[in-house]
């Protein structure tokens, strides 16, 4: 069960209304990488978890990302306020309430048009967020790889942000919550490693005769070795196209239909055949300007297709007219 | 540039047409952990990057990924072909093509009614492959990190898939797939660990007062302490709600306004306050069964709101009824 | 700041496995009326609002409602216990896990396979959370009638969850969750009257003129008068197309264009003209049946457009071939 | 059925070419709040509903609502006009064109490189248009709440895009729409009180012990009553953490397994154990910069692994190194 | 099988940095009309299709918008590098790099603080990527139509952008896209007309009372004959009104009920029945102005409604209250 | 202006009960290739078209296929009409009403439990319309060339759905709505080929030197040549891996940068350099179950990797442990 209280997990201090900024700081509320779908993420896995350990760091984990969110909704909340008033109040004249409007930049007009100031669910570009963003499966050793790439993506965002803002406030909220991610990434590496083994993930085997080897797949200048393909660790295939299909075998699809199902699948090839040696007249050729052009293109109106220079223009561009 | 060869990179035998298969298979088609989403993850990652060892790596395993989206696809187009052609033919009589369409089980009639049988991108689900389930944000010590987790979530979810599935052919390439998720995965560990150092990511420093902090913010039964919240690595804050704000400041939001804002804003607050001190009748309480039944109840037809009874309940209800 | 006790707010007993009823809980999980929805409406109307009662309300109810969602995502992750356990160790042969995964029903395959039996932020079709199930706009007036009715809507969809339940512990949770929405949705129509005037919301006035217009658009058998379009509260307006446009004007659509504008526009128009008086042929014309049933149809291969009964078509279908 | 004639309900009279503007309309076009989502939310509604009276005011206003559509569209179409025909004909230089295309503002570019100037069911942040913003269920009792509420928010929208526009032709048909969603509120408020009862609704009853509970989950400075908790009409629960869980078990998830899950589930938690004895080395220790500072960095390239100093680095750290 | 070679179909050449442009032309890499949905739409149809021509042709254009895809990320990734590395490596200022990062304009700042710079799988407004875009439905007279119609698009796309460019290189790659547009246009419409017939697609005729009608839905002033509703080619059905329903039936839905489901519909329609001659009070007047005004508004706090004037005021404005 | 009249365009007899058909048909409805999918295609572009012959044309058929979302919602309605009101009043016992449901089939689960058997804008998979379906650019030789398309996919569609359904009533509708289709196809070919010339779109010539030319994208067996690739009308290239780049130049992409953002890109490739020439350990072989195989796997516990054995395992696999 979950309980709240009204103090901030860390304070948060606005210097001065920033609309456009507030906007941008919507990434860590409702965008891919944000508080919301850290929240989501670890709290899914601890739902079902069953290991007490993992189970326990989830539930601390994904508790205090909600707590984040608060902290980053603030920001945003804060950084709107003044705007939201003004807006709401309609205190301005309207050419001077549209100028304020488009000069906070970026989507920070639908913030304020569509929701009123409050933070919204939505990354800076205004995309809804969505559930696609977390990708838990169910599987420790994958869920918990997830969690790692997911703090460090976390930590690169703020260190973005952090960057493109001078309100000192602002600075330290997104600096505390930036070091959690660091702080939350080495949990979940610990977690990772102190199950044995974690690779691969799952319990069937992989097939040894693929299983280390590397495909060559893009050629030409630029090809390079390193640890990711050497000779110590996998099986170069240089040119893969000299090894299609892998097993040796026909490398085409099939599949045994029965005897209905055959009858109906060629029945259907028939109906829809192409043929490979017709030549015909096609809806671009009776919209085209290179016939057109032959007959005076538009003077006089649209094509007129009776006269026989458009027969002509026809045979030149390789087509067979009617006689 | 890309180039195309008609064979597959591994051969697809399927022993007998199985809609509902084919439906379960489009996960690694359409789906988030599926090979389009590998495909594009790698590719979009490769065109930015600079450094020429991860470029070349990045296009050799985006390519081979599109190579699987062909081999899972075929698998799905094989196992659809029978029902596609008698579904298209109309072979059946409608109530068995219905009975047909039904029994093949999942979400499979998506597939034949909306797709014709064709591998659709989307998910056994039926939901629309979309972008955000690609995390790459720029930075390799992410984005590589993000591929190793994507990989093996890809490799559960084909050792789900050749669990269900009997048909050798099926089974065969599917561990095909398989198996390549375990090999890219290593070298994306190895592509991450030839880059240092590569943790926390990014230029910024975490702040030392809370990297090392671990939040105990869920509580009660079931608390452990482990190697990811061990005192040798972490600061334990065990009760957090006597650290709460941990900056030990004031731990509510502020923002300094100018003063046409700070009149907007009194202005938006007083001409939205509530009354703490208010018992207001409500529209629940209009439309509320304990009225009716204190009145009689529907006989009668709806409330009649002139009655004495009706009063004598908004008494009771504790409401004051107008006099 | 937020805090988790890892007991529930109400205990979870399941009775038995049941991934199909899994599956229809995920409705109140990850579904546009379930607990996720209410958690982020309400939060993220408390984090912006400034009244010090509603915002006080709105975190009492957001986070109650996160304590929900754990109610439900544990029913679940109950539910789905067994069956995730035997597909994750692969106990079953192929056919058997196959044929136990297709009898669990309804969309029961996408939460096993994709999401290894944990609850995902999906609805029970698979449709992934998105945030536009959250229509928060900013003003209170409008955003506690929203909760009112997202409260009305999450009762009845929980009802309907229990109508098609007979393990008592499931039963037990969803009357407990399915009664709290009853509850929380008094408490917001308190708080809607405890603030007045809330209707209409916002400052502007409305237009007198049509504010109590009633436009019976839809026409013909079937009319119906009643309180909702009622003589005493409303102008009837009989036959709306009589009054078109209302405001008595000319009712096509203008804009004044600068020279430059309006060159560019003519251009355009004249550049992508229509000609009424054409009667082209067309790309429907050149692959149509009737053309090959005139002229012996698919009998030898695809249409033969040299022949003179070819053109004897077209003359018939009112085309003009080329001569 | 439905027909059409080319008079608006409400003349469109633009004074400017806007694209800006153009773009910030779409919100009540293509926008959650906007006329499409009103118009199939009613029109939806409206095809389910039974009761004569309700079905007859649900045609009516969905089909004003569509009219409405065509209004806002109208307004789009003609601030776009002048813009779309000079992309479209390319009569500026590119560099003019370029600047233009910048200086409209928000997401306007959008609209005109990807919409060509017509009206896109987006919203002002380019959003696509959702069937997620619709939310009925089937029930009159919630459907009418879910109108009610949608009106007033859309009253809300026009009334902040009045406020930023001073085009006198655009504020006037602004004006028009708003006012009508106040009407609209009007007939959904009369239908829903004139059906008795309507709360709660559906059938089932809640559970008396908890449907006047109030839990303030929300805790700490900023606690206040209100009539939305007041004694008179709730019970009060000051302090959850002392009631949990509310049904006095043990407020813990359960499930009954048979034998044969049961192995499974075992099985499966024995191969993901975690050892929360284990202080295991980690994939960020291997890339970690603290590792680094000790052996003297990126100086001679990356991490000298076989160095001694690293093996005391790890020590330092609190890693256990091979010997 | 894919292969890849790391030079591009085309060069690209880029003469200065330019977010701004880069984010516009992800409407060709992200957007709908871009080359993933081009590539991707043409991959699906080449893997379902049997026919060989067909699927030679589909696999040879799918293949070349790989390469078109990476021609056109490669121009994104270049027109942002050096946004990006200052952006990484926090060369600038915080206000300076705010004021860089707003001055690029348009949806610039999603590509940078989201995506760090490189080519995302969205369109210039931030809509992810989402496979609804690609409309194949597995019948190739269809899905050639579609993909000539997409080819269209995507070269008046191309277009537009081509003209809002003044970068050399920049212009000379995209016409290069722009031209190979056209030529795939003309190989798909070869195709179409080389399977006949192709028109109806299908296999089931139509009802020939209603394949040939045109209805009028339409009305007034604007109504226009031409081609697409000529006597020639159509039977016009002028008063669409006059013919309703035009099977000459009673035009309203019908369904045989068994007496269980009868019995049901008719308990739910009683329960759930509006009373037209009701005159309710509602939610609305509980909080309306008009009240107010009449009371003296909100002087002395929230309306007193014990007051006498109160009541006066429910009985002018229509409502009968109790007594 | 919009109006309705409560007759059907077309009349609707159900048979009997049917939600799985029901579910199907919602394809139709709210799906990629329905009815509003239609009807928004054309309203939007008759909202913004400027030429009076296609205006008209467009809102005609908007408004009908208004009426035709009609008239499939009005068969869907039928066809759940007892299903949804059984669940509403409750009149099974719950394991009766469970199995009902389950046995309806398909996604019909999530039209009775979220939906309450009302039609909704989703497609049979569950699948949320949106504005992505609509493919509408603004400029009409492309748009009618996508509205062609749209209208053949939409017959097909139908035509599946007759194939599956014995109801009379239903297939009689279904009949309608799909020659509906066919007649508004050749009103849309009609349409462009009366504006000439509509080939190429737009008003920029293609690069003459590509726009005829036909990449052999895709080699090997299987390649054909045929009309949409011929000598004829095409160049063909048939080794495109000769002709890369096909301008004759470099093929790689490159940005001229200024000295700062040069700076920022070097450091930034220095700081994230990868070295070819290490051989990192890494994270997957700190989990890998090749190590644990030779130090005697989890006998003991998770890996003591203090022990001998494991520093040889990892000499064994090719990594240098520290020594």
């Amino acid at each position: 069960m979950f309980s709240h209280n009204k103090r901030l997990q860390y304070t948060v201090r606005v210097g001065a209304s920033n609309p456009g900024l507030a906007n941008l700081l919507l990434e860590q509320f409702g965008g891919p990488q944000g508080e919301l779908a850290a929240a989501m993420r670890y709290f899914t896995q601890a739902v079902a978890e069953d290991d007490a350990g993992r189970k326990d760091m989830l539930f601390d984990i994904a508790t205090e990302e909600l707590s984040h969110l608060e902290v980053i909704g603030s920001l945003v909340a804060m950084l709107n306020k003044g705007a939201k008033g003004e807006l709401a109040e309609g205190v301005d004249a309207a050419a001077e309430a549209y100028r304020k409007l488009q000069g906070a930049g970026n989507d920070s007009h639908l913030t304020q048009i569509l929701y009123g100031g409050g933070p919204a669910l939505i990354n800076s570009g205004g995309q809804l967020w969505n559930a696609g963003y977390i990708d838990s499966i169910g599987d420790p050793a994958c869920d918990l790889r997830s969690n790692i790439a997911a703090e460090s993506r976390a930590k690169i965002v703020y260190e973005r942000l952090i960057n493109v803002t001078d309100d000192p406030g602002v600075k330290d909220a997104l600096t505390f919550l930036m070091t959690r991610e660091i702080a939350h990434q080495r949990s979940f590496e610990k977690a990772l490693y102190s199950m044995q083994p974690n690779f691969p993930p799952g319990k069937l085997p992989g097939d040894p005769r693929v299983s280390a080897m590397y495909v060559n797949a893009s050629q030409g200048e630029g090809d390079l070795r390193g640890p990711w393909n050497s000779d110590t660790h996998f099986e170069y295939l240089a040119d893969p196209l000299a090894h299609i299909p892998v097993d040796g075998q026909e490398g085409v699809p099939s599949v045994q239909l029965n005897p209905a199902e055959k009858a109906a699948v060629e029945a259907m090839a028939l109906r829809l055949a192409s043929d490979p040696s017709a030549d015909p007249l096609t809806g671009a050729d009776l919209g085209s300007d290179a016939v057109l052009a032959e007959t005076g293109g538009r003077a006089g109106g649209p094509m007129d297709r009776n006269s026989g220079a458009n027969v002509d223009t026809l045979r030149r561009l390789g087509e067979t007219p009617p006689t």
